[in-house]
């Protein structure tokens, strides 16, 4: 557990080099740091030092205040994005049930985050980011599914087909997909100062983005390797590992980052440089989980854990152990780090701060 | 079987009011009219004196070249989109085994076909039209799962899921729903001589169409309710019924033709009077399949026959009876024909032949 823990990242206001100076800063020093770890002060340090070198403004970045406020105004879309009371109510229960469910909103910080960094507005990608947490949910549903993963418990509650069954299951995830390319189509989603003559063209090109991250060169990609791999007796070379994880998770994350971006208005520079940012990102958060899935309990993940090791999964403790998977993380972190460094360091700090919270998290 | 003829439209050219001129008005007179049906004669003048009111182009249209043509076009255009090559060969073997079954192409056709009616190239809208093919081929992989429909004959071969597994099945399902906004988003799909200030904006406008017919305004909407009909020993009232038609059948067929209209860049009262064409020859298409279901049989259908009887499904036939059933369709017929109208005769041959032919298919 010493090597990598989830929550240092937030850590990086306490660390030697920044002591904790504004009560913002130490309101959120004590969230994040919960116990003490003795590999904290060199991560701490690292980050700290990337941060440092620009302005205070990075480092007393409010990064529980930051995604707290993202993840409210995702939410406040997603709620009024389907109506409880229109028929037919089972399916947009079971859809509300599976979208409403608290999940962390991760993605759509990114995209927002995204947006922000390369000089658009945060409205302009509102209802990307909303669409990206749509299909991550859709993905959930289907992935959970009895002829799929088969997963009873998923953000600490039971399934959507557990609840509702599996065919309302199936519909409900077909529905959040489609919902999703509405909220990126749907003319009223945006806000009236975007771009009247760039904005439909950016539009188009971000769906162009979801849509190929989703199918057989996405999110359905790597569950059916994934799927494949599951059933073999055969050892699973590391390659085919990353094949999976890049599909099955960095696709999705990868989408709302360059997404983010073209909706900001971003240059094709600046949007491949995000998009590399976006792939050690996703890749981290593979290797993040399952680190988890072997250290943590499924009270504290909210969902089965355990469930790699029970079912002989191949995962990066496994292949490398836990020592070099947490090595391994350390270095797409790094990786991802470095992409950002030619951006604005205050526009940077979203981006920044999320890289290391995917890096640290606790479930 | 005297009232309702599913090959009679295409016989316009050899009523009494257009004797067939040309071979290859002949041909397909041939090739349509395989038996004499009594009341072929009174459908055949009434699309006769419509047809006929503009010029000989409409009555030599041919329409079973027409419709040929349209699909080899799309067939190319969806066989080249998914790689049998690339890995996960599992996966795209599915989708193209789902995708190039040999359908009749109905979808693409009225797209490409109301492009054609407010004077765009057909071109335009091909990635549309593979789109709305690709959605219809989706929601019939999800609707045979056993866990829905159970059904285990499409198109005259084993189903997707009877071939490749359940798990497979929904993954193809949720792969093709993403590559046909892929087909509709990506910038190399369309040619080039669209008009590159307007395009984007049709282009978004026409996937927030797609988008809204396939989910819980739609497609989707429309199972469920369908799922939810079958499993109750309640009667099904007639305005349920068309509900679900509506939403399962009609939502996809509306959407391809409103989005030929909006890529051919049709204005809004012509997108909005063709939108009332689709409504119409959607809710045809279901109430002539249920008196298919009923009137024909396995193989003449290519999938399983009488077995909305069979599972004591609700349909037109069953509530209305199967005249008045035929009556219903004749009026819906009537209506579509009568949107048509305002629009340049040649133009609108494809349309009105499409709106005959689903009338009277056999299958």
């Amino acid at each position: 557990m010493a090597a990598f823990h989830p929550m240092a990242a937030s850590c990086v206001r306490i660390s030697p080099l920044l002591p904790a100076a504004s009560p913002v800063a130490e309101a959120e020093a004590a969230w994040a740091c919960t116990a003490p770890y003795a590999h904290r002060r060199r991560f701490s340090a690292t980050v700290a030092t990337a941060a440092a070198s620009s302005a205070s403004a990075a480092t007393e970045f409010d990064f529980k205040a930051y995604i707290g406020e993202k993840a409210t105004a995702v939410n406040r879309v997603l709620d009024a994005s389907i109506s409880a009371d229109e028929p037919p109510a089972t399916l947009h229960e079971a859809m509300r049930y599976a979208l409403l469910a608290g999940g962390k909103r991760v993605r759509p910080a990114l995209c927002l985050a995204a947006c922000a960094i390369v000089g658009g507005r945060e409205a302009w990608a509102m209802p990307a980011a909303a669409a990206v947490e749509i299909v991550h949910t859709m993905s959930l549903v289907h992935d959970d599914l009895p002829c799929m993963d088969d997963d009873d418990l998923r953000r600490g509650k039971p399934t959507c087909h557990v609840v509702y069954g599996e065919p309302i299951a199936v519909l409900a995830g077909d529905a959040l997909l489609s919902l999703s390319f509405h909220h990126m189509a749907r003319v009223d989603s945006y806000p009236p100062d975007v771009d009247a003559d760039k904005h439909p063209a950016r539009v188009v090109r971000s769906i162009a983005e979801l849509a190929r991250c989703i199918g057989s060169e996405g999110l359905v990609a790597g569950q059916v390797v994934d799927l494949e791999m599951t059933g073999s007796a055969e050892p699973v070379p590391i390659d085919r590992l990353e094949y999976i994880h890049l599909h099955k998770t960095a696709s999705l994350l990868e989408a709302s980052v360059v997404i983010g971006a073209i909706l900001g208005g971003g240059s094709d520079e600046q949007i491949e440089r995000l998009r590399k940012y976006a792939r050690s990102i996703g890749l981290l958060f593979q290797v993040v989980d399952d680190i988890l899935d072997v250290t943590k309990s499924s009270e504290e993940l909210g969902k089965t854990a355990g469930k790699d090791l029970a079912s002989d999964k191949t995962t990066y403790p496994k292949l490398l152990g836990l020592e070099k998977s947490r090595e391994f993380a350390e270095k797409l972190l790094s990786d991802a780090r470095e992409q950002l460094s030619g951006f604005d360091k205050e526009k940077a700090a979203p981006l920044l701060h999320l890289a290391n919270y995917i890096a640290y998290r606790q479930n």
